[in-house]
């Protein structure tokens, strides 16, 4: 089902941060973006404006002319929701979610032609992501569908794979961790830095030079630092600072511990 | 104190990834090492080789003819042979080390002229670093002392700061947490995707975005994920899946709690 890509009209349900970077990519890339839902008129407002679109904060106007529907909403939502999203929805229409925690068959009973669409990425508001380099993650059931979640993909990224429901729902809880946890740590640093005023910005060179090494190494390989020397001196002198911060001092034993673990078993 | 840099002789005690690195890049400069001290022959040799040095694995035949020491030792060696590694030396010898954690009074009583000289990254034997965009943090009791150490980090990196041991230890904590603590996030990543035979690589895109961001945004800006949001549907889920490994399941809930009570705090 090869078509031009101004043919193929896209509805988004939902315009948070996925969506809009989303959205605006596949517009780039010349499809025809024909609507946005959000129940929030500004961000149905700015996004659709931006894409060249109608928007809607109703449900029920949710356009029954899409050829492909982008669902992309908190995940709670869009489980409770989605019998409300797809009433009345066109028979031949693609509907897929882009979420990688949840599994394909939510579309069962639902809608004929169903599946995934999952840009595996951090995106926010503030910030352009280049998708060229962001891993995308498709499923569907038929193959021709398959195929055309991948055309669609391969407009946007240079790295598109099938992925089934339980392989997707390992990435995501694999992204949470090299991405919300990291950011996570970086955080804390962030907060610690502040209460000694130290500016921040002296901990990018050692952030970007964490994330290039593992490029070249596994992560296992690259861990560096007193945990994995079991340096008690330094860890016990650490633990000490943290004293007014019984939160993070807790963090900062268990995640020592496991790194000294990790780094102990063959 | 301004010389010429191969006047400057200079001895290294360890010969650890922090000094094979430092020490390269000082010879690469046209500093003159003169020697490389440490107790595994092989690891004494190499470096010494690399940088045109002799080597010795006797803290007694330490030299007694350099300007300046960096003792770059694991930091409880370091406190143990204080007395052992510095004796006979010149009085007018300049004695530094470059622990992130360790105080510069270590010195006091030891050497007549001492200080710190702590380079803030993260150094595997296998991978190149560039000196450049290196933070160096030095500190020293004298005026020309601390001037001197500012013009050797001038010479490798173009973010040298003075920092007191104070600002030096916070500074080391928090790249624990960003560095070390993120490596080890992105090691448990790679063990679950091992795990679902999943290819550690598809990761990176997102390690480099999640790194990328702090440069533009504060960190609790950058923070995505399940646990800001509070989608305990999806943290839930995540549980579940680390049932079998009650560690990760453990520091899975712990850090959500954290990310979510640091983004509930004003």
């Amino acid at each position: 089902m090869k078509k031009n890509r101004e043919d193929t009209s896209i509805a988004f349900v939902g315009a948070g941060n996925l969506a809009t970077h989303l959205a605006k990519a596949l517009y780039l890339k010349g499809f025809r973006i024909v609507q946005v839902y959000s129940r929030t008129e500004e961000s149905a407002q700015s996004l659709a404006q931006k894409v060249g679109a109608e928007y809607t904060t109703e449900l029920s106007a949710v356009t029954k002319q899409a050829q492909l529907y982008i669902v992309s909403l908190k995940d709670t939502a869009l489980v409770q929701l989605l019998p409300e999203i797809v009433a009345g929805s066109p028979k031949d229409a693609l509907w897929v979610h882009t979420a990688g925690s949840i599994p394909m068959n939510i579309w069962e009973g639902q809608v004929e032609r169903y599946g995934v669409f999952y840009p595996m990425q951090t995106f926010s508001k503030l910030r352009e992501v280049d998708f060229r380099t962001i891993p995308i993650f498709v499923e569907s059931h038929s193959e021709e569908d398959t195929q055309f979640l991948k055309e669609i993909a391969s407009a946007l990224s240079e790295q598109v794979y099938e992925a089934t429901s339980a392989q997707r729902k390992s990435l995501h809880l694999a992204a949470v961790f090299t991405c919300n946890f990291s950011n996570h740590m970086y955080a804390l640093a962030a907060e610690l830095l502040k209460k000694y005023q130290l500016p921040f910005e002296v901990m990018l060179p050692l952030i970007d030079e964490t994330a290039r090494k593992v490029h070249e190494l596994e992560p296992r390989a690259a861990q560096t630092g007193p945990a994995i020397r079991y340096d008690e001196n330094v860890i016990n002198g650490h633990l000490q600072m943290l004293e007014d911060e019984p939160e993070m001092q807790a963090l900062y034993q268990w995640i020592s511990q496991s790194i000294h673990r990790l780094g102990t078993q063959s």
